[in-house]
């Protein structure tokens, strides 16, 4: 049925779904101690794209994956990317004070929470893939280690490490690409492969084609994060425009040039797409995404 | 045959064993990125008393688990616990410089680094327990519960939490204990859990006699603590001795002073070994590390 919801109303209806289910699948403001678990609900509620749900439930949608599980791995996956930027954002990292048009966690509720709050945002998504509803052990078994190769050393945490150790080197595109692909692509594949693994057993030919499109959507989405920190105002983005480049930090603008960074992000778009032609119309939501990612402007 | 041991071979034997498994199970320091991982290991090879792992294994050993099984849960649990002690000694926490008679991972790696090097950790703890080598899905999937629930922002990162907002306020000795159960003996409890989930079943009495036994120990490991860092030395500890009550942060000694804190340690020693007569001969190791923790010194 949300099948035939135009793409727009989809996407509301998602992020709707997707941010109560997180004020649930969280501890009340309430629950001692309350000053962490009101850090760890400020880090996720209100807020945020939602990108990685959306591609859950859309890579769901070839699997006929039942939307109660496709509700608990993207809050999973909200919680893992929260506790990223909560972390990203502290002093010691790149110090940013404004996060989803807020102030961000460690301005509100000071750093020591802010730390905290990120470690168990982290916790805690681990444990609802390990939960009661999701159905059977043997696929939560194979979630929860997707999920942790997609975040650890050498995925995400370690993209970001990259990344810290760049600050003023020149990185050549391949390196640029493999930091990318760690610090922002290996959660968004993650999101996809976790949305599949909700439904029937996709064919391995099928998991292949459809990894191949979370690795091109994944380098998509960081390039046009590049092109959107030189290109949008802070107003729009809700973050501080422009701070990777004053920074001095590599990125795809500043390897290529903005023209071209939009020429490359172009490539990725319809390499992402020609992934899923095999799909058929199964893919459709997958589709949408990926132009939706592709001309974002926040 | 492990069995046979003197206590303090055993002791030595483990702490070898968990140290191998952990530099395996670890990325090597040449794994890209390698200042991370360098840190990763750092902040858990070459130190510590292991007091999970010995508990874990003293667990097993009710159970007739596989050492193999032991291993890789006795190595989780260093890791989150090797997590904890690195978020902990930072500026915004405890701002603490030694750390297993060692500069902390901070103070060696820098800031930024030691906070992925913790989030990293923590992430590979769960990735191991959902790793291929620890059999059956459904236990691993308790164990992955077991070990959230201890860590989390109702375990060992909301003790924490607790922590922090208590400093220079006077917990009342209820509020202290629940303060304490979630800080260590959250993760002390799992210790003991997780040992016993890598062997037989145990009946319905059995656990709940062992989880007594886990409370207890928990909190005499704390109260322990509590006293160490106002009666041992900086040299003795590896850590800065006294500076729970220079930071005005709640203790038991603070709280009843030092020689009502030995007599409650050692009435929490006689109902932990109390909880385990009901398994008789079996509990041997758990008896012997018990008194360990009770008369550690360091």
């Amino acid at each position: 049925m949300s099948g035939r919801l135009p793409f727009r109303e989809w996407v509301a209806s998602l992020q709707e779904r997707v941010e109560k289910a997180l004020a649930r699948h969280l501890p009340s403001a309430e629950t001692v101690p309350a000053r962490l678990h009101r850090a760890m609900r400020y880090s996720c509620l209100d807020g945020g794209k939602r990108a990685r749900p959306l591609l859950a439930f859309a890579a769901g949608e070839l699997c006929a994956a039942p939307a109660e599980k496709l509700e608990i791995v993207s809050c999973a996956l909200e919680m893992i990317h929260a506790y990223s930027l909560v972390h990203d954002d502290l002093p010691c990292m790149d110090n940013d004070v404004l996060r989803r048009g807020r102030p961000t966690c460690h301005v509100e509720f000071g750093e020591a929470t802010a730390l905290l709050a990120g470690d168990a945002l982290q916790t805690r998504a681990f444990e609802l893939v390990a939960g009661e509803n999701l159905g059977a052990p043997v696929v939560q078994i194979e979630m929860l280690r997707c999920l942790a190769r997609a975040s650890g050393s050498l995925g995400m945490a370690g993209g970001q490490a990259i990344d810290l150790d760049a600050v003023g080197r020149s990185l050549d595109l391949p390196e640029l690409e493999r930091m990318h692909a760690m610090k922002t692509g290996a959660l968004i594949r993650a999101a996809i492969r976790l949305g599949a693994l909700c439904g029937e057993p996709l064919s391995e030919p099928s998991k292949e084609a459809l990894d191949r499109f979370g690795q091109r959507v994944g380098l998509l989405f960081q390039v046009v994060d590049d092109i959107l920190d030189c290109t949008a105002s802070t107003a729009a983005l809700g973050k501080t425009a422009g701070k990777d480049s004053a920074a001095d930090k590599p990125t795809c603008v500043g390897r290529m040039g903005l023209e071209r960074a939009r020429e490359f992000a172009g490539r990725l778009r319809e390499q992402a797409l020609e992934s899923l032609q095999g799909f058929g119309e199964r893919a459709g939501r997958l589709v949408e995404v990926t132009d939706f990612i592709a001309r974002r402007e926040f």
